[in-house]
């Protein structure tokens, strides 16, 4: 008997997921275990030409809008009706900005497949005092369904192009084995390598937190520190998220962080990247000038996210009173409220009397 | 009863002789177990002014030709005799060329202390077929004396600006684990943040093969692919030194990888470096030109530990049946001999079709 061909819906269409039905578009044709079609969430919007977007994707198999150039595969549908385009998947990619996922699923309630799966693509989940609101939680507790994450590094842009990059999925149990390794299938191609690891919060955690640390590697540009204390805070930063991760889930693992989840991305969230930008700006201006100042001159209306998660790790450092054990984040946190001056970020010894034994002693470290 | 105060030699001169005799000498004037005195062996030559370097030294308190500008401290005396150097120390520095440690340990062999204790900062021993030749085991072998060795993400002229970084030291058996807070004590201040490990294997190796590494970074910059695929790149890179390391050594942990010898080491050494900028320099020239010609245009007579490292590594990969296991490393040797193109970097799927294979399958990586 032949098992059922699984039917794929990519929640999203910005830049990310334009690429995202790409790179699934390529697999579907290859792979007998798929359906060809890709359905694709389009949120409606009109085009200045007047035609709406998802009419544009459908017409000329490129989203216009969010990734121009670049052929999406016929095999991609755009759908602006939210409950159709998932009625009939059981594999869905959720990847929609982090502040919009609640209400979609919350549209979406009842109305999924019962034997249905998720990936979440999205990054930069919110920190709460009590802990981080893990996405990949939210999306299986409100709809009911097994939650995977896809992380890396993963400019969307250069992936378009088909340039080499890699990617983690992060899976929850042992039984889930079976179906990280079909997203792994779904999204692997030549030039996007993708590996499984047992460790969701890890590896969504990577994606949040590695955008404090660039705003530390921002600020050591800013101050013309060097490569070796660029690399020296990429370092420190990558401990922390280590330390904070497994604090906060001991079943978090050592290795998730040398996979590209971890190392990769944040190399490149701190060699590019706009919250290391925004952070260089800022330390040039001697922290006169207020980062939601510069990000609204700098960013054309896009977020840092490196700011708000400082201040949300930085609650929750405070609210456990783990703020010493962890010098660069709270470090990072104070700079950009104002409290410390930007070159703080390099003077942990006389803010933080313990920093040095820290690595050596504490057991998480 | 007083224990008996430490005395300490540099032996070597260089850009980074000079710097640890720096950092050496302004803690022994604040530690009371130390000896003021740090001496430090010169190898003799005239300077253009008719002066000796050794006697320069002395009066100026610089090393006017490795690190001129920079005070070494009163307490730092130069000595060109290599044997009245060390007669008196316990603690004995290297930090010469590695090609020269050979010929320096024959000419101390039985000129020691019998309580002496040494540590290595020369980075870059040679990788032979029947493995690694570790400096750390030769100087312990000749001189029978146990050894340390200290590495890092450490840039000497950075590092003699006071600009924050980091650095590892590692030590063999848990009874070195007193040596080796010595060494630490000695070496760490507030800009130099130093912590020990017990893994001289680890700690030595990732020296040596991050350089392997900065070629592919390198080809990377020079074919223009982003920062996306040059992190991923250095990520791949990072689980090949892993991997290798504990092939040849199973004591080497997995988290010496993640201190400053490790990741931070890679990250300065792929974003700025020699290698990295002959590598790129090699790319934009479609390979056309050989690394010699470029090394002896672009370095002004210093060597390119990478390329010579490349082929060693793969040597002891073809001798033992583990080219498979090793893409990156394997590939980067191709391409500097001109085997394989500049881009072959980024075609590891074509090239091994094993390569998405190993990151889940296999035990070490």
């Amino acid at each position: 008997m032949t098992p059922l061909k699984s039917r794929v819906t990519v929640v999203g269409s910005g830049n990310w997921g334009s690429v995202a039905a790409k790179l699934i578009a390529s697999n579907t044709l290859k792979l007998t275990s798929f359906h060809d079609e890709v359905r694709m969430w389009v949120y409606e919007e009109k085009l200045p030409t007047g035609e709406k977007l998802s009419e544009t994707i459908n017409r000329t198999n490129e989203n216009v809008k969010y990734l121009p150039g670049i052929k999406l595969g016929k095999n991609v549908v755009a759908d602006p009706d939210l409950q159709n385009a998932v009625k009939d998947a059981n594999m869905l990619v959720f990847v929609t900005p982090h502040q919009f996922m609640e209400g979609i699923c919350k549209r979406l309630v009842g109305k999924l497949r019962n034997d249905a799966e998720a990936i979440s693509l999205t990054k930069g989940m919110e920190v709460k005092r009590e802990g981080p609101c893990m996405i990949s939680s939210l999306i299986s507790e409100q709809l009911g369904v097994n939650c995977c994450v896809l992380m890396g590094a993963n400019i969307a842009n250069e992936i378009a192009m088909e340039k080499f990059s890699e990617a983690t999925v992060g899976y929850r149990k042992d039984k889930d084995k079976e179906t990280a390794d079909k997203w792994v299938q779904l999204f692997n191609t030549s030039y996007f390598a993708v590996s499984a690891v047992q460790d969701v919060e890890g590896v969504e955690l990577c994606g949040t937190l590695k955008n404090v640390v660039a705003i530390g590697a921002g600020l050591v540009d800013g101050l013309d520190m060097g490569n070796n204390t660029k690399a020296a805070i990429m370092r420190i930063g990558l401990r922390e998220m280590k330390a904070f991760s497994k604090l906060l889930f001991p079943s978090v693992k050592d290795s998730t962080f040398f996979e590209s989840c971890g190392v990769a991305d944040l190399i490149t969230t701190c060699l590019g990247g706009r919250n290391r930008k925004c952070a260089e700006a800022f330390a040039r201006n001697g922290g006169k000038r207020s980062f939601d100042e510069l990000e609204a001159e700098m960013l054309q209306g896009q977020k840092l996210q490196g700011v708000s998660t400082a201040k949300e790790v930085y609650e929750v450092l405070k609210h456990r009173g783990w703020l010493e054990l962890f010098p660069l984040f709270s470090t990072v946190h104070e700079i950009c409220i104002g409290r410390l001056p930007p070159a703080a970020i390099v003077e942990y010894s006389e803010h933080t009397p313990k920093f040095s034994l820290v690595g050596g002693s504490a057991q998480f470290f």
